[in-house]
């Protein structure tokens, strides 16, 4: 195995080295073809210490975030109990972590990716591959053809939802009590989860 | 009537003196508190020129807004079908707006209100007195009680919608023909229009 002589491992830098690596790669390659190897390569130190300071793939993304929520913990306990009723659900969750002190963290991160295409990559892999991939795969709709489709509508009306309540604080929904917006706005994503979208369905590649 | 000289009528800052005073008074005070005497008055100017210059009210805020749409010609073209389907020809009509040249100033409002609570409330500002307010009132469902809570569901569908489709750029929803999407949000814009949002109504003030 070829690798630099370790010589940034031990620096203060090492960290942000690392950092500044995996968000280039998450970034500009997508999460699924970012690798650790190939990150620690360009921090200039060892795979073996990007896991040490960050543990696995999953919380080195995370950590280029700078988000302080981990979706693999939240969202199997949103979604345990089944199809039924998780569009609810899932609001509720959103609602819960906005509302938590990580909700700073994510006006943060929204309101940068609404003016860096950077950013805007980072959050678009952040949602796909930690939230809504878990999501569908719990529910075990990840073998509809519209599955993308899907994810996409559910993004788009979480999004829109916590930009209107928590940056634009457009009332009612800005002092609205989670119950109510849960029970308005859960039917939507359920409908996006579940049913018949009447659009067509795409062709194949 | 007291007024002032007018010494500043003739000077080449006096649109720009109105148009602050303008946007100070419609996200101090909001669209309906705001006058057009009020605003001339703060600019230091005769109310007539505010009205030579920018037209109605109406359209003084849409200048302040710097949005090359008129909402009084397209919403009542888009819902002039009626109650059927209006949930659908709104998503087009947003859509359209969008890819059109005016989709840049709107994705600069976006970006602005996201960031500045001062933009964010002429946002709110157009948003119900321009284009929900004039939806809620040709459909003649104005007399809802919950109709606040719908126009702000609406807006946070719309709003994530043209966030996620025009800003995060979230495949698939970015390449979709616009009538994929009007197809599948049009549904989710009907429903918070008209139907029932199992919510419980506002208690009255």
């Amino acid at each position: 195995m070829r690798r630099r002589t370790g010589r940034r491992s031990g620096s203060p830098d090492t960290r942000g080295a690392i950092l500044t690596a995996a968000r280039t790669a998450f970034a500009g390659r997508g999460y699924d073809r970012a690798s650790i190897r190939g990150i620690a390569a360009e921090a200039g130190v060892d795979p073996a210490l990007v896991h040490h300071y960050f543990g696995t793939k999953d919380q080195l993304f995370l950590a280029t975030l700078d988000l302080p929520i981990n979706p693999a913990e939240l969202i199997p306990a949103a979604v345990a109990g089944g199809i039924d009723g998780a569009g609810r659900r899932l609001v509720a969750l959103a609602l819960s972590v906005w509302d938590s002190p990580a909700g700073a963290a994510g006006a943060a991160l929204l309101r940068s990716a609404m003016s860096s295409e950077w950013s805007a990559r980072l959050l678009r892999e952040f949602l796909v591959t930690q939230v809504l991939r878990r999501v569908f795969a719990q529910l075990g709709i990840t073998d509809d053809p519209q599955s993308e489709l899907r994810a996409a509508l559910v993004a788009s009306q979480l999004a829109g939802l916590v930009m209107t309540r928590y940056l634009l604080r457009f009332e009612p929904l800005a002092s609205a009590d989670p119950s109510v917006i849960a029970a308005a706005v859960g039917p939507t994503i359920q409908r996006y989860l579940t049913d018949d979208l009447d659009v067509p369905a795409p062709a194949a590649d």
